[in-house]
């Protein structure tokens, strides 16, 4: 048994990321690992503009009234420079005319009757973004390695990367194990059980950004499960089983797996839920045996697995965001031999409410969790009020 | 100018639920808006089962060696009763034999040179799963406006929810407006800037589960504009336009909203970025006139329109999670007659470390920005280790 630490690094060690990338849409982009830093063609602003709609003019005339001598649309080019006594009717966006050093919002203006304008604000603002006072040509906003989300997306579109590079996606064959599995179209008689670990695998992999392959369930003799681990190592890049991996009379994964020249590189973790993780490489291919019951299976494959199809994407930021939130009540667990994770809301206050979880097998205890918060190994007991890792799901 | 949450409120009160559902598979309804409350047609466990690979026994026999009667796998019915002094051997998952009351995990036993067992452990549980400990017949772990993630379909696997189903998705047209706009694939020139907002909306839309209509940058005239938010209007359900809408002379997009028949419910809100944003309603159809500037647009986009979409599809938790989390430094801005929102880091210590922001067309501070902070109406001074909302992003 090593601890979840040593687990995780003894995974980041064996990933080999997947070369291949690909040209996509921008559209398509999302949720991609970026594979090329994103430099900019442009100055942006790529000119001085004004940030409001108003008047651009001279601050040193702002206490007498001024002729409007233009009117400056965005997308045109001022035609007209700023004297003393005169401004020019500028909308956001639009180039500063020559002479004006300072735009006043046209909601600190009033029209006199001859015509002319007249500041009534205190204090103004420039409200003149300067060229280049965001991004310098050739600078590099964005790097190799982002995971793109849609602000991302607009950084490229405004550098004109309309195309990007992006890693190809990991391929990841689900095998869920066991006789007494039958599929949520069935309804399981005597000591049969619906397969949900195999759909949730699915949904996982879905939204880690990489491409399921589902292999159907997968019968407890040691013939097929051999013949159903070797196709999976051969049309995919990362190999994920559920149930058949601790230590009963018929669970002869690990056995398999060595002989189909898998390096078994751990088999348990001190984690609860999911003691039970085997994890080996074959060649460059990885390949998890996670538990069987549904709870350790979910948390292994947020812990391990989707890491490991992020680092093969080559992201810059593989782990799961988690933040430090106070208990909203006292905490305590019988034994503390294992790092702990529990199922959690996060309520109005911003504390940590501990949900009722029956152990590993109890799914509907994530049916309304905001989180997976996390008891160190050797801790028994919090107090309301002490900091948790909290792990949004 | 109204506050963000008298805007919210409004946009609330102005959004009919779709009525369309559609039955989807389950890997499908991932990120889908669940229609109907999930059913339990089963026990879960179905059965006693035991928790862990191991010998199911009697208690009160601990003391001494057990002989081994049986071995029970995982989807097999035990045919023998425990008796005084004996156990079967028995898998993760797999019924408990009659006579039993507790089970032994594999690790904590022995095996005596004459094929009998002995207990090594100390202070056994019963490591046995009651009959409907999880979940009894009828009852409903997932509520009808679940938005699916992995672990609700698990639970739906389990439960024979194989085809569920789902609201529709909303159908969102996007309007980017100005004669200053060019496409991401163009260079540029003199007071051109690339279009950045509209393919930014289009990554929002698909990441709010809706369905993004994009219609191309629409010109600076009264006619096109009119028609294409015509267009819009009639073919989606959600029309939302970015820049035009605040003051300047050729901001007429409110004039024509209007003449559609649009009844304009604010136009301005009290919150930076995003102070010039227009909301209306026509019949059933919302339209949005969100800031030109990128980073405005991306900011009300999540805070209005993204909930919007959540609740026509009758989502039950439409509003994003925020954090409250402590401030790394002193923060402190000039003036407070608005909620500030500002882009920031939350650093390894879990604190909110501000990120340089030159304000809303800066959307390069977005790039390494893993939320966004509010800095209420009124307050123009944090001090280190005051608690922030912040929303991921």
């Amino acid at each position: 048994m090593i601890s979840l630490d040593k687990a995780i690094r003894i995974v980041e060690q064996s990933v080999t990321a997947l070369n291949s990338e690909e040209r996509v849409s921008l559209s398509e982009s999302l949720n991609r690992v970026l594979r090329h830093d994103v430099v900019s063609d442009i100055n942006m602003p790529p000119f001085r503009k004004t940030a409001v709609d108003g008047y651009a003019c001279r601050a040193a005339d702002l206490d007498n009234p001024l002729t409007v001598i233009e009117v400056i649309a965005a997308g045109t080019t001022p035609q007209k420079t700023i004297a003393q006594g005169t401004c020019s009717k500028i909308m956001t966006g639009a180039p500063i005319p020559n002479g004006a050093d300072c735009v006043i919002p046209v909601e600190d203006t009033e029209l006199l009757s001859d015509g002319t304008i007249r500041f009534k604000g205190s204090k103004p603002k420039s409200n003149i973004c300067e060229l280049g006072e965001d991004i310098k040509i050739g600078e590099s906003p964005l790097s190799k390695g982002t995971l793109i989300k849609p602000q991302h997306i607009a950084i490229m579109a405004a550098l004109g990367c309309h195309s990007p590079i992006v890693s190809v996606r990991p391929r990841v064959s689900i095998l869920p194990t066991g006789d007494e599995l039958v599929e949520p179209t069935e309804i399981p008689q005597g000591s049969k059980i619906r397969n949900s670990n195999g759909h949730q695998l699915i949904a996982q992999v879905i939204s880690a950004g990489a491409i399921p392959m589902y292999h159907g369930i997968v019968g407890d003799t040691e013939e097929v499960t051999e013949k159903a681990i070797a196709r999976a190592l051969a049309e995919s890049d990362v190999v994920v089983l559920t149930g058949g991996v601790s230590m009963g009379d018929f669970d002869y994964v690990p056995r398999i797996m060595e002989r189909l020249g898998v390096k078994i590189l751990f088999d348990s973790i001190a984690v609860q839920p999911g003691k039970p993780t085997t994890f080996g490489v074959a060649g460059n291919k990885l390949i998890f045996g996670l538990p069987g019951n549904p709870v350790s299976s979910f948390v292994q494959f947020e812990l391990l697995v989707k890491p490991a199809l992020l680092m093969m994407m080559q992201c810059n930021e593989p782990y799961a965001r988690t933040y430090k939130l106070p208990l909203a009540i006292d905490y305590s667990r019988k034994r503390a031999e294992r790092l702990g994770l529990f199922p959690v809301i996060v309520n109005d206050k911003g504390e940590v409410e501990p949900l009722e979880f029956h152990g590993s097998a109890h799914i509907f205890s994530l049916a309304k969790a905001t989180g997976i918060a996390a008891i160190p190994l050797g801790v028994k007991e919090l107090k309301k009020g002490e900091l948790l890792d909290v792990r949004p799901i």
